[in-house]
């Protein structure tokens, strides 16, 4: 191996993601993460190994890489992969085309036109229909039907690091019909992950589950920090507006679906059958093993929950069918949230809301202080990866600190 | 004048609004209506009038122009009315500054990264709420408190003349509890304006109602294509998905917060007094007159709305100010629709949901035909204007036509 790879890195030869990261002596350009370096595709391509316009790795986006389409990124990937496993191929020898990513800054690996989020977990639907609308009918009459989703907000996703203000917003004390206005006291955050489309459709074109595939690029971490208070009181009729829209964070490792491939597991059975545009062929779930923790203002990662990506009943190709199914037109670079991954247990649910139950069970931290929803000072952080016969392929962690609000 | 402009034309000497047109012989550039002709931008910079970089005009769209701020753009507005006025002027004897309306393509104004559409007419949102959910109750108890909006999609906003296919997607039958898929029975338009910023913000800062104007460049029509069937079944309890995002149309010409300024009026008084956030000072709406008219295939127009925009509950500052108050960022071509624009009288109500309420009051077209919602083969136009003292100010018109379901 030209360098060396630590055991269980989610950065292994298996991976080879692709991100955007600048270092102290030069501005974004393009990389993969191998361990815990990252090798320079700008640099590489002075090598002139590649056989198209290099150009795309001195921009400040994957998204003109990502047009040259699956054959080229591909390659690029499994040539890399090649190229670090010979000790003497064109990379050896060359420490100048890696950097520690100790030293280096991330950045949005890709500009992002328009968000959706789904609302994909079974388990999460049932728990906030419980807690917000009737228990004895916690899921809604469509939601076995359609993969729910709604639009969010695209200029305010940022990339893992970057810390943010906690939300002020509009929010009604309990039996009042008087709002109020001020910092949230429900901030939380939602553990998820998201999908990068890697082709563009023109409008009025639709994509099937068996084209979806070719259509997503990969996929990162996604926590879609929410305001529950603000939720609360704003959300009906048209959906989550201020409560989701003050900031997301993704992870900086755009995963590639093919890296990925061997993580495929079957999807839970739906039941009733979905329309035809939905019915799907093969696996198309992953194995994804999610964590959450928490770090108090000066003290210790506390992990609050452990969640998989698997659980999900609606699948991606699934999404992107339905989303495409009246002709709406995807761009590359799009991103799409799966919703809040909760699992059945109730230390794999993927928001405060649901493990500290709307406040009702409120989590124990090591320092002594409890938690309802998530506190100035608290850094929250995911991870994710997966792990099969040796192999381990993750997307590292996406990570935000919360500042008081201003 | 240098140019001859029709009486009663939208495109005054008063009004200027800024676009982006192609010719047979020459790629998409900026360019002013005025009466019925468009005078090139690209081209009147050739000749030396303009202290700034001009290669903006020459971009497809107008957002690196917006963004030399309204110092500039505002000038630019200023100089040419009074160049147009001048038979001695720059632009005199130089008709190959001017292009004929109806010998251009118009293209989409402004790239728009992000889209937000408000509900912010009192008698729309009483309206649907009276067919859809409780008609005693029809006004939910947040409506009166926040200007309540979600955000829609920005890939699949096109401009005035790009016919577009019925969407298809799942309904439910009445009485069923199985879905069905096919195309929407229940194609509406939805007549709103929208406004356009002008001025970025970066993730945590808010804009007061007091700074909204600055923030906002000027104004469109708007024809938010809804699928009523579509709707009705997904959008419990995230909002509208699908029923919305396969298309919504604007008018070319962007007309500048400045022309309109002589329109300015009073709002409705708001009760209860909104919180301080959504104070504000002067009159924030503005006196437009707005029509819809749909053309059957192979029959002539028939007015089916005349409306204003004046009705409007919350106005634009009020939007941008709750929109930003909890810190989310907006950029430059952003998109801001009103709403449904309905009034009191049965005929100002902006959608064929309210016009023929919900099915049960077609209406009789000149053809024979009748409509509950938009046919195939349909061409539905939406016109405004603001006229006050002989000064006409406005739009133009935002037109399209629908064709059958793929």
């Amino acid at each position: 191996m030209i360098v060396d790879i630590p055991k269980n890195s989610d950065f292994s030869i298996h991976n080879i993601p692709f991100g955007i990261f600048s270092t102290a002596d030069r501005s974004p350009r393009a990389g993969v993460a191998i361990g815990d370096h990252i090798l320079d595709l700008a640099a590489v391509a002075q090598l002139d190994v590649f056989d198209f316009n290099t150009a795309v790795f001195e921009k400040q986006t994957l998204n003109d890489f990502i047009d040259l389409g699956k054959n080229i990124t591909n390659k690029v990937r499994k040539d890399i992969q090649k190229w670090l496993q010979d000790d003497v191929s064109v990379l050896a020898n060359k420490p100048q085309l890696f950097v520690r990513q100790s030293e280096a800054q991330m950045h949005m690996p890709v500009f992002i036109n328009d968000y959706t989020d789904f609302y994909s977990s079974m388990e999460h639907a049932t728990n906030v229909g419980k807690m917000f609308r009737d228990p004895e009918n916690a899921l809604l009459p469509n939601w076995r039907h359609i993969p729910v989703g709604y639009h969010g907000r695209a200029s305010s996703i940022v990339v893992s690091g970057q810390a943010i203000h906690r939300p002020k917003g509009q929010t009604i004390p309990n039996d009042s019909k008087q709002p109020i206005f001020g910092a949230s006291q429900g901030l939380d955050f939602e553990l998820e992950m998201g999908f990068i489309t890697g082709k563009s459709t023109t409008l009025g074109a639709s994509i099937s589950t068996q084209q979806a595939d070719d259509y997503i690029f990969g996929m990162v971490l996604l926590n879609d920090w929410s305001a529950r208070d603000i939720q609360k009181w704003e959300y009906v009729p048209l959906g989550p507006f201020l409560a989701k829209n003050f900031a997301s964070h993704i992870s900086p490792w755009i995963v590639t679906l093919e890296a990925l491939e061997p993580f495929k597991v079957a999807g839970p059975k739906q039941e009733p059958e979905v329309l035809p545009y939905l019915q799907y062929e093969g696996y198309k779930n992953y194995d994804i093993n999610l964590e959450v923790g928490i770090v108090p203002e000066g003290s210790s990662e506390q992990t609050v929950c452990h969640s998989n990506f698997k659980f999900m009943y609606w699948n991606m190709a699934q999404q992107l069918a339905h989303h495409t199914v009246n002709g709406c037109n995807v761009n590359i670079g799009d991103l799409y949230g799966s919703g809040t991954i909760s699992g059945k247990d109730e230390n794999s649910y993927g928001s405060m809301l649901e493990l500290a139950w709307m406040g009702t069970k409120p989590l124990k931290m090591k320092d002594g202080t409890e938690r309802k929803f998530i506190h100035d000072g608290d850094t929250v952080i995911m991870r994710g990866h997966s792990q099969k016969e040796g192999k381990r392929v993750g997307f590292g962690e996406v990570k935000a600190k919360i500042l008081p609000a201003t």
